[in-house]
């Protein structure tokens, strides 16, 4: 039997009736089986209040059965028990079949809490760093500040920890700028832009801000960002703040006062001897105290708050990126941390009609994204890690983020197991919200690890056509380079696009236009057709239409699949039966003649 | 290499210098690993309020890493990244090494809330039913109570769910036939008596309390009561208590007060229309609301609150097992699960000095056991199940408990990773402070299951051999049968010795004995030595001494094992670097010459 005679479900249309039902109704799921694979019985199995009961499941439809699971609770859990002719059992969970009694880890889950705005599910993100972006004729006005070190737009960048240029350095970059490359953003197929943060803060990253109150002059201040948000709405985009809930800077007004003994005071976690908690060690950024409820008034609950106000004119941001989301109200035996991101979404729906709330969580966002808070996170473990191991440069430069030591390159069969592993975490709806991420202003470009040009285009492959809401850190479309999260910062070489990889921007084109075309690759779910060392081969199914995407990360002989036909969507040839062979890595992509 | 060359960790004392260290302490952790695996380096990973933090750790002789954990978190999770000489990176997690990456859900953790009291740990547990277990002289003289249906003590017991007469057959055991009984007790081992509840209500089980204020008369009243707990305190043992927190009967002077509009009403869960939440559909057991407080002072919370009062004169109970607990305080929308574990365990705690307080729950309890309420669960699934797919016979008229089918029979190498995936999913404090049961009023008869008495006593050497405490019902020691939880509350045959298996009864008192005498069964490590469909083979190994265990569901050829040589424990041959060949199901336990 191969990989597609294996059962089947996940918490796609094709599979799940409702991926958002009502508290106290039911709703119908349904699992796959192949003719050739000896199902007698299926059962249903979910907790109700924790205890576990079973649900005989029908065989409707060749291949096909179906069961109604009672959505008893908000996060309702279920798995499958599988009884074949021989007698043994199997628990189909989202990490596949196992053959032994396992626990409740990796269950189903079906969420009854509303799901992200359909915005923020069928688009493509594009992540700006305003200080490298662009720079407009007025930056050339503007005062350097006392903090700053001046920098060129063609200096290197300074990207060592231990150098203190690297917060000060100063390209100059404004928001105005990023409003005359509007039409860049187009051509790579982004149509939700999301700058770091533009809040006026001593540093060129600008997470440590001074004050939520408005936007840094230094970037053309409120009349500049609301010149943005003008023309990023009129072309029927989206915008996204990134906010700091975790703290703020040192220079903050909030925290001067509360140096002063002023009524702030009780907003951060002063100490007896009048030190603070921070974060990570950074004397700059006291950490905030959201069991003060002052503190959440100002910040994140109610129409007066920061979260509230940037949602409303003249800024009308979309929804927020919140930084530091995992640390955020947790601080030893304190965790408030779901009360806060269950706020803060509140808070933002009071204010839209569907704003998009995502958590930045650097790991295991499991604890965090089950459906009243962040709608999703930065999926740097359920996508980042297990495409950099798979796709990975024997010999890089590219320094690691969140281990101490670089990924290892590891073949297909474990990268497999690591992107199921965490979709089953974070159950389906969470992780198809999350954003797939190559590189961000955090990270190592995708380019200098992979090193190659076709591998980077596999891995913008994988990028647009796994569950997942694409993130592009501006740059990537044309290959810029960087070891790390500071040096990938490097400013767009807007003046000199003879260096430009053209081929590898008309990819992330393509590849956008794909996922906008193709709603399998937005909603379809997934199953795996074929895993070797070096090729991942996989359908995103849906209702509507089954698309076959087969990527390589090196050359390799043609390799027989059992599908229907299937005609090309990029530029290669037709599916005809099998994977055809390929001289390098590669990525194709076929529209299936019937489901 | 061999499974024991595999590096390893786990919460015991070897690998944990501290069990339950202090909030913002650290605490010295070990990796063991083997000369023949070429581990170049291994870091430390945690969480340090969900952020990913790294510590490298140290080879502090052959064998032995060493690293300090910072305990920031109440419950701080950990693993381990090791890297090999030729670069390749693996996790090693509660489940063993992992060569992808994943997520935190089978991390270690170390929890600075207080661990169980040692007597709950150390001991063995004897579960009676009181209807069944022994009647004294004075029962004669009780009038049967209308709701009951008498019956002789050989009389069959009913057991058909669909037999009205299952709940209300009546046999008349009682608490002077208990103490009556205490010597039969001792010869098994046990020192911690659980009774089911004794409070009055109208069934043989007596899970549907009429009140909590007294012991049911039929029982022998609170004077009775207190004789038992005397005389069970007189021999240094312990007596636990039955308690369900989750639903009273109807017949309950709350509820009976709460349908007659009394004050008590919003201590259920009564809908518009006269109805009630119940368990389970149950229209005897209404559901109690715990957001309730005057509920909670009545059943859980303060010094008069039930919890309380019996852990005082005249009952003097030593702690509870908590009926339901896994959906006590849930439902739907609704959960203060872990709030009412955690006021209840403060509550004990007021009473005395080491109280116990488990918490049953049939299934995945890992979301319940964290260290600040329940000490730990009924493990029926870490335990149980995986030892009774290993062991049932293939033929057996026993019947499914938890499930619709009953458990496949497995071999060796499912049945540890079901029994380490458990020990993972709730962690190894939680894990060891649970109960391993072979057989309860809920389910099926070992004895019935396997239907041999060899098998059977092979079942109990895993029971008192794995880590967890082992808990026994009563009858199981001399052979009892039953197909389900009904069936096997069959009476005592005090009166027929001649049909008790006193081969099983001796068992039963040599591995008490041996659990008394080894700490390493009561505290060590667990490290899996060899694993094959029919054998299982493990270390027991604390600072003190190492035994080596081997359990045999079949007859199989000898095993060579590179083990120093051991002392036979029980009445078998010593330890000579083989697993001796075994003409059928066996068991054997030896001291090892050295760690």
């Amino acid at each position: 039997m191969s990989l597609l005679d294996r059962p089947h479900h996940d918490g796609s249309p094709l599979y799940l009736a409702d991926e958002a039902p009502e508290l106290g109704s039911s709703v119908v799921v349904r699992v796959r089986t192949s003719g050739r694979d000896p199902v007698s019985r299926i059962w249903l199995r979910t907790t109700y209040d924790a205890e576990p009961t079973y649900h005989p499941m029908a065989a409707r439809q060749p291949g096909w059965w179906e069961g109604e699971l009672p959505v008893h609770n908000p996060v309702t859990h279920y798995r499958f028990l599988i009884e074949r002719a021989d007698g043994s059992q199997a628990w189909l969970t989202g990490v596949g079949e196992q053959h032994w009694d396992v626990s409740d880890a990796f269950d189903f889950k079906v969420v009854t809490y509303p799901p992200a705005p359909d915005w923020a599910r069928d688009g493509v993100v594009y992540q700006i760093f305003p200080d490298r972006f662009a720079r407009s004729s007025a930056a050339d006005e503007r005062p350097t500040p006392a903090w700053a070190t001046p920098a060129g737009w063609d200096d290197t960048v300074v990207f060592e920890g231990t150098d203190p240029r690297t917060p000060t350095q100063f390209f100059g970059g404004d928001l105005d700028g990023i409003v005359a490359h509007l039409d860049h953003i187009a051509e790579v197929g982004a149509d939700i832009v999301y700058t770091t943060p533009v809040f006026p803060g001593e540093s060129n990253h600008r997470y440590n801000a001074s004050t939520f109150d408005h936007v840094d002059d230094l970037l053309g201040g409120d009349a500049a960002y609301q010149r943005l948000s003008t023309a990023i709405h009129q072309r029927g985009w989206r915008l996204l703040g990134d906010l700091t809930a975790n703290h703020t800077g040192d220079t903050h007004e909030w925290f001067r006062r509360a140096q002063g003994g002023g009524p702030t005071r009780d907003w951060y976690y002063f100490r007896p001897d009048g030190g603070y908690e921070t974060w990570m060690g950074h004397h700059t950024l006291p950490k905030l105290d959201h069991t003060n409820e002052d503190l959440r008034r100002a910040m994140i609950e109610g129409p007066d708050s920061v979260v509230a106000r940037w949602l409303r004119q003249p800024y009308d941001v979309d929804g927020w990126r919140i930084d530091v989301a995992n640390m955020t109200g947790r601080l030893g035996a304190i965790d408030v941390n779901h009360r806060v991101a269950r706020i803060l979404r509140a808070t933002a729906a009071e204010q839209r009609e569907d704003p998009l709330v995502i958590g930045e969580h650097n790991h295991d966002a499991f604890h965090d994204i089950d459906g009243d808070g962040w709608h999703g996170t930065m999926n740097y473990a359920g996508f980042s890690w297990p495409v950099w191991s798979w796709l990975r440069a024997e010999q890089t430069d590219a320094r690691p983020f969140g281990r101490p030591v670089a990924v290892p390159r590891r073949p297909g069969g474990l990268i497999r197991k690591s992107l199921d592993g965490w979709r089953a975490r974070f159950g389906w709806r969470a992780s198809t919200q999350s954003w797939s991420i190559l590189s961000s202003h955090d990270s190592a470009r995708i380019r200098t690890l992979v090193r190659d040009p076709a591998t980077h285009r596999v891995a913008a492959g994988l990028q647009f056509t796994l569950p997942g809401v694409p993130m592009l850190f501006a740059g990537d479309e044309i290959g810029l380079e960087g070891v790390n999260g500071e040096d990938g910062r490097r400013p767009m070489p807007w003046h000199r696009p003879e260096g430009w990889d053209r081929v590898t921007l008309a990819t992330y084109g393509a590849l956008s236009r794909l996922r906008r075309e193709h709603v399998a690759l937005r909603r379809g779910g997934l199953r795996w057709a074929h895993v070797g060392d070096d090729e991942l081969v996989f359908l995103r199914e849906h209702p509507e239409e089954t698309l076959l995407v087969a990527v390589r990360r090196a050359a390799g002989p043609a390799i027989p699949l059992d599908l229907p036909a299937g005609a090309a969507l990029l530029d290669h040839e037709d599916f005809a039966g099998e994977l055809p062979a390929a001289a390098g890595p590669a990525i194709r992509i076929w529209q299936l003649a019937s489901p």
